[in-house]
């Protein structure tokens, strides 16, 4: 048996812990005041978590909060944020005048942390969230930096009502994530009514126990209690450490302590000077100051840019073949060239062809089973502080299910990329639940975002290449359909780049296609040809940017003829960023052929035909725009 | 303590039951084989649980399976299917010859379960949603219709890995549903590779356990066992039982059983002998004929059809409130004239305003907490069968969190309407975690969705009125900033009607704005008025379907200049409608004021300005255009 090497705190550092975490409530709640918005009484349930966290349990620099090996904090109830940004005045990285510009025009302190802080790795706000990413950050320390450093992530109680939370509960005891602490702050009230839980800390405890955690249930405003069972999580070890912490959302503010009808409302002027003078009568001096644990500096410097093939494609032209085939050689291929390059899946790797990454490169392969939300959320955290380079791979109807993660990617400033795969009516009898026909749509929507689809295995692997290299959220369209390949390893492909595929003087209308449409506008093509009429065609590849220019300039020489044709629903797809692309242009008749109504299991090619995406139906409609 | 009254089953009856779960393999195989596609081995797993459901436990009626008062079932591992339709061939219903157009191009028997199919209530295939229908079809039968029918869902082990169960979980406790019954298919088997807790059936249980469920383990191929847990979840009261089936995947299919490597795959013809004729052998006379239970009828129909508010809109033109205040008045209004609307709310009811409904109502509001996707869920289960018109509400960027849940809903044909308040920019304050800006994006691509944007309090009383009473998934966009009041009691609204608010001859410029950007129009109208400026001024309110014939007519009345202004991402949103409406005509010039890139907290006003959609920006655009 271990010897317990737990030492309590002195009764000065007691006494400065409380202190601190006074300090934060009334910073918080002077901060909120200025703003007149915000959430002081959800950062007083948390300030002795805090106060023990910073200047007790956690290692880090205070002048370098992203330090390679510091430990992280991520803050998943993000409205409290002011507790958090108190915190960090009282390390003295903060000073009182920044804080006090929390939510101004120009602030980097916003409402809910973002990135922009040098101190924050994730934005949080939307609820549920943090965990997975906290997540992420704890498999990378442990599996990938074998380094020290560990991860700690503050969760409210009402966002354990979010199933979020427990896919990231699950993966991180089955990879045993022992530098990896979560406390939940079981303040018993949401906003508009106490939580289904109240102050049931007993359940929660049960729950995390279930779902593999070591787990413990503390007094939250106790700092001998929190600082002992800190120490025992980093004891425990292959097991993630959940701190179950009783508290009062309100603690120690007159009048509002454990009372519902508080939540996020500024403390009115009428009781403010009440209340600061009572918080300001808990200060005293305790005659100590106290101070982050050393970093121990274990985590090396990695270099993700410039990500290469290691070899070009090289594909027999016309040959059939998936574009999801290609994505699994394309990864191994950048793999070669870049060891820090992760693939990330949910238990659909022999569809996706993730496999042929894991087959290469078991270590750098994860999988994160069915629970697409947390997948997204890993992804997010093991690419903070550019540590990895990560690409994530489903079926494209299933990243829905972590759209709202997608979103908050965007707003962490993430740098990951997805590969869904099985996109559109083209996969026929398995039916339109498998069919991703909104991903397009969801996925141009998302700020700073780059969408692309490519046609066939060539620019598929050019497509991973690519994403590896560009900032932001990057999407790949793979299809489950075999393409023809159309391209050669010498081909050239850039984001914001169309492909000519097609064009001669004289042609009539230009169709613009991508994946099996593609296809199906190549024997368009030829029938087209075989009754005299040219037709001028494009593969999009890039949905977002759209090539503007490209698509332009070929459709005034086809006499403002135009045609979109594609595997998605209208609304949003290519059509729909065709369409937003040239609005400001005159001159240009765009003929939109997509999936129209609901789809249904049936073969490929009779499903094609039937919602008029085929060579016939472009055919026909080259036809009638003449 | 109660008197068990269970009775075995006699000897023939398990031997009857042994026999409909072979016969359910055989035709599950045969199936598969002929649509060469599908899951036989997913469906053999869970062979004896549908036969003790169909045959020894549930009341249902074979010929009318949508009945009232029949016990419901929902298959949410919906990929073994292929066995659902084999129960149902057992039952009499479906006939051997309809089984075998399993997949095929005009078959209700598609690849996944959809409500095409009259014993289906809601279409599954997207893992993890099926409980939560489940549940919301359990809650109906418990608190609304206050009937005996119960409700049965099967899930996969996979799908456990799926935040969404665990949502489900709790809500099912919290809300004492001892009309449900879960039933976990532990076949060990994910599609890629074993699941994370293979056959740990006592870990299930322990979860289950731990989140307020009755729950047991049993060997899920034992009719006996299976019997008896059936009936004990039946005892059991105030809680819901799981049910944690031990299983093997391929279940009595030689050289398949509990083995990896044949998920999704039809059984090879060089197999299919000696699998059927095993299977054959296992079967023989029992001597007795097994039929449902009797229902009980106490389910009375109800009228859910036209739907009106109780009193017209009834405002002061010009005064300003949030259309979020309209959304809870016109939700009372509509319960007071339909005693079957529901609201459900994610502890938001305080800022989305459907507290307004729950006070009025407080039996026809249902707190789902911080769990949106189960809210979603809940909410397509409680309108199966036209039981209920529900009405979801909360910020609408968190309805991207059920993104999937919403998608899959078109597939269930469900009729539920959404509330999402808080859209844009102009909350201000909270920062981008909390501003939904992809919201139209991502419901306008939903199949055969309504998307409406109600701008001022007594439009979004009508958005609510025509919503209620429009078939498919509609979205009204609500917002936290206040606008002012621009219609009467007496102005009428249309689904894919735009209003036209000021149009004179001479205009030189149509501008089209919905929401916040509407009151920014309405001052840029009355600046440019002052400077001989006319311009016409639409608000969209209908953005799916979108009102082309208005849109275009006034765009061609003012020169073909067009600006559409909202607050929304440039890609999918308002600008993006109407340039796909308008993509077919030319001569059309439109400019879009969108928001581009990630926004930051910051005043309402400060926000609308930096990004350009304020009346400044409407009147310079305006004026670049002429």
């Amino acid at each position: 048996m271990e010897v317990d090497s737990y030492s309590e705190p002195c009764s000065k550092t007691v006494h400065e812990l409380n202190n601190i975490a006074n300090r934060i409530r009334i910073n918080s709640i002077l901060s909120t005041s200025k703003s007149n918005s915000g959430h002081p009484t959800s950062s007083s349930s948390c300030a002795e978590i805090l106060s023990v966290l910073f200047f007790r349990v956690m290692k880090y620099k205070v002048d370098v909060p992203r330090d390679l090996s510091a430990d992280r904090f991520v803050m998943s109830k993000g409205h409290a944020c002011p507790a958090l940004y108190a915190a960090w005045v009282e390390t003295g990285h903060m000073t009182q005048e920044q804080l006090m510009t929390l939510r101004e025009f120009g602030s980097v302190y916003e409402g809910h942390p973002t990135p922009k802080i040098d101190f924050i790795d994730v934005a949080t706000g939307s609820l549920g969230q943090g965990l997975g990413m906290a997540v992420g950050m704890a498999y990378v320390g442990k599996y990938i930096d074998k380094s020290s450093y560990r991860v700690f992530c503050l969760l409210g109680d009402g966002e354990m009502a979010e199933g979020a939370v427990w896919e990231a509960m699950a993966f991180a005891s089955y990879y045993k994530l022992d530098n990896l602490v979560a406390i939940i702050d079981v303040n018993r009230l949401g906003q508009s009514e106490p939580t289904a839980l109240g102050h049931q800390t007993d359940v929660y405890r049960k729950r995390a126990e279930a779902f593999g955690w070591n787990s413990v249930e503390v007094d939250g405003h106790c700092v001998n209690e929190l600082s002992r069972c800190f120490h025992n999580a980093e004891m425990c070890k292959q097991q993630p450490t959940c701190v179950v912490a009783k508290t009062m959302k309100g603690k120690n503010m007159v009048g509002q302590e454990n009372l519902h009808g508080f939540h996020g409302k500024p403390v009115a002027p009428a009781s403010k000077d009440e209340i600061l003078t009572y918080l300001r009568g808990l200060i005293g001096d305790s005659g100590i100051k106290l101070s982050p644990g050393a970093v121990v500096e274990d985590t090396k410097p990695v270099n993700i840019s410039n990500i290469k093939l290691s070899s070009p494609p090289d594909y027999e032209l016309g040959k059939k073949l998936a574009t999801r085939a290609g994505y699994g050689k394309a990864l191994v291929k950048i793999g070669q060239s870049c060891d820090r390059v992760y693939s990330l899946d949910g238990d659909m790797k022999n569809s996706t062809f993730a496999q042929d990454y894991k087959k290469a490169f078991p270590d750098r392969f994860i999988e994160c089973f069915i629970a697409e939300q947390n997948m997204v959320g890993v992804g997010i955290g093991m690419a903070t502080r550019d540590r990895t380079v990560v690409f994530i791979s489903t079926f494209a109807a299933f990243l829905a299910r972590a759209y709202d993660h997608i979103r908050m990617g965007a707003v962490c400033h993430t740098n990951i990329n997805f590969f869904g795969s099985h996109c559109g009516i083209s996969i026929g009898a398995d039916g339109p639940s498998q069919m991703a026909l909104e991903d397009i749509a969801m996925f141009r929507a998302v700020c700073n975002s780059t969408v692309l689809y490519p046609s066939d295995v060539v620019a598929v692997e050019r497509a991973v290449e690519l994403a590896a290299n560009t900032k932001g959220i990057c999407f790949i369209r793979g299809a489950r359909a075999a393409t023809q390949v159309v391209y050669t390893g010498q081909t050239e492909f850039k984001v914001g780049g169309a492909q000519v595929l097609k064009q001669k003087a004289g042609d009539k209308v230009t169709v613009v296609a991508g994946g099996v449409t593609l296809d199906e506008a190549l024997k368009a093509y030829d029938i087209l040809q075989g009754e005299g009429i040219g037709i001028t065609l494009i593969d999009i590849f890039s949905v977002k940017p759209v090539d503007k220019d490209t698509i332009l300039g070929a459709a005034k020489s086809t006499g403002g003829r135009l045609i979109t044709v594609e595997d998605h629903y209208e609304e949003g797809g290519i059509g729909s960023a065709v369409a937003e692309a040239l609005s400001g242009e005159t001159g240009i008749v765009q003929k939109k052929l997509a999936v129209r109504g609901l789809p249904y299991s049936a073969a490929p090619s009779e499903l094609l035909a039937a919602f008029e995406i085929d060579a016939a139906a472009i055919v026909k409609a080259v036809k009638s725009m003449m």
